[in-house]
């Protein structure tokens, strides 16, 4: 019997041609994550900024000779070779830029925060929507394989049972230059300051240890740390579900590096130190402590709490462009655009309003808008 | 030349000698711990019940066949060989029974809480004062060489810097028969329920992660949990401090097993998730971050934390017992009582009565009392 004919192979996805607009620091990391995939995933096939020396010198960094250089953000728009762009310009310049890339049918990955407040990020939700392009919010860690194993472990009914508390700190201490030049202490630029940059990543993690239901109510701390602008510095709030879930953040750019989250549940604990940025890149930990009880005479755990380690391949950011990737290229099939990533954002950025409301009320509570 | 004659060693001091008030189970882990002692350190004279015959088992289960049996405690308070009492009564007992211990000239090392309430405790502390008795609360973890270790840490003004965030999480999950029957959900015994029992280690951990510095104003948590009797089973609460120190803790009798306390610094971080009951009795953990940056573009950390293992030859409640007995027999030697045991416990108490004011005023801000 002569064998079958070895099945017509199709040919791998083109990779998704990316333009990049503006030339953060943070572009560096992900386009380092897009040299780490495999050939057809993702090209950086323009940058854009108000710069040409600067957008030359940062190609000249980033390992995509051939990207074109965009002298504005505005001629990289209307580049017809870039079908997603990576924006990760300052806060109070998302509206205009993420709603413009939107209504060129470009697909969409928006650094986080995503916008100053719900309503802006409706608009860039709304443009997405009537273009029919993918969005995508730049949190990373929501696709660290380790993530996907702590969701399984807090969702076992019986092993973790109810989530009752949740802790979340996420923290970095921030240099004299960052504090006096940064554009997440700056009033016009990031207006959201830590509550925006790392206190997203609280809110995130609070959200997601409880499957994104959204609390009823948030409370913020008292006595938040502001800079001379008025922009926050330091802060925290405690949140309330109708169920009796509670959660407490704090996130600061004045005390030492913490990416911290706790699920404290009926049955179990789930501890992680590292959330946002892991320790290191190819494994990350966690621990879970699962019907602890106590030797007697109240002498010792037992059982113990245990660690858990997930290696993987490719770090967090370069699964984050390999899923983005993988929808843009179902979009371009004729699939439609994932809604699961904007919901969680917009959740995010609607517990973050409230926040920031009860901050503006002096830490009045401020009911969750759904 | 003949060697110079042995200095004459002086006599090895006499055993403080216990009367335990009342069978309670904490009191086995205590008797436990006086065996562990070197001879010369603690004995157990007399157990006093409002049973003889409770009080017959519980001398034939803890290893001193000598003691003698009160069948009042009294009757206990009475016997001129009891030089010290150890009191593991319900809360509801405490003012009447300590200040009887006290009033006989007898040494006082009381259960926590230690008091319902700050003017119950003053009550005891005064009549302590009043016959120059030596008080001590039974807050083991502070006794346990990693605390000593963790305080030199947390107090390193370059590697730790100033704390800023202080949360604290103790809990367990209580059975079915304990929400029923324990005297730790009854009004009438101990009516501060949980905030009384693991409540006190969150209040007294983060009092001492600030070195025993009273916060300004306590906000307790919406939505505290109670039984039908109107007893705490779980509950929390901010605390805020004058230079901007704020502190968030849980407490909970529905939750599994946890004592975690995190302190956030401006330099440093220190993690440790076992505070009360060490998993292991002979040696214990803590992690330690310090001066924590990026490895750059942020994709790990350097340094990482470090963990830190304490070992000890006694458990924590075996060092309580011995640090109790050193400043009895220091007395007995015509030296003063040691205020710094019953200032701690104060303090905790001040902060645990603020704690309860503010839940019962449905979380209105309370100013703390000093």
């Amino acid at each position: 019997m002569s064998s079958p004919a070895a099945p017509v192979q199709p040919p791998p996805p083109r990779a998704v041609r990316f333009g990049v607009l503006g030339c953060a620091d943070i572009a560096r990391k992900i386009s380092r994550a897009m040299l780490m995939l495999p050939p057809g995933a993702a090209t950086i096939a323009a940058v854009g900024s108000r710069s040409d020396d600067k957008a030359r010198r940062f190609i000249s960094e980033i390992g995509f000779p051939a990207a074109r250089v965009h002298g504005s953000y505005e001629s990289l728009l209307e580049d017809p070779d870039v079908e997603a762009v990576y924006l990760p310009l300052p806060t109070s310049l998302h509206v205009p830029w993420a709603t413009a890339v939107a209504a060129r049918g470009k697909h969409l990955l928006l650094e986080k925060p995503t916008a100053l407040c719900t309503a802006e990020l409706d608009a860039i939700l709304g443009a997405c929507d009537a273009s029919g392009v993918q969005f995508m919010d730049t949190t990373m860690w929501i696709h660290n394989p380790r993530t996907a194993k702590m969701r399984e472990i807090v969702s076992d009914k019986d092993a973790f049972g109810d989530v009752r508390v949740i802790n979340s700190m996420c923290s970095f201490r921030a240099s004299e230059e960052f504090l006096k030049n940064d554009i997440r202490v700056k009033p016009d630029l990031d207006a959201l300051g830590v509550l925006g940059d790392v206190g997203w990543y609280c809110i995130r993690s609070i959200l997601w240890a409880v499957d994104y239901e959204l609390p009823e109510t948030v409370i913020a701390h008292r006595h938040p740390v502001k800079n001379q602008a008025g922009v926050l510095l330091a802060c925290g709030a405690t949140l309330y579900w109708a169920d009796g879930k509670t959660a407490n953040f704090n996130c600061s750019f004045l005390a030492n590096l913490a990416f911290d989250v706790t699920v404290y549940g009926t049955n179990g604990t789930l501890h992680v130190t590292d959330l946002v940025i892991p320790y290191e890149e190819s494994s990350a930990e966690f621990s879970v402590a699962s019907k602890s009880s106590f030797v007697k005479p109240t002498i010792g755990w037992d059982p113990l709490p245990e660690k858990h380690v997930v290696t993987t391949d490719l770090p967090q950011e370069a699964l984050m462009i390999q899923e983005f990737t993988r929808l843009v290229q179902n979009v371009r099939a004729g699939g439609r655009p994932e809604g699961k990533w904007p919901a969680i954002t917009r959740k995010t950025q609607v517990v973050l309003d409230a926040v920031k409301a009860s901050i503006d009320k002096g830490s009045e509570p401020v009911e969750v808008a759904s």
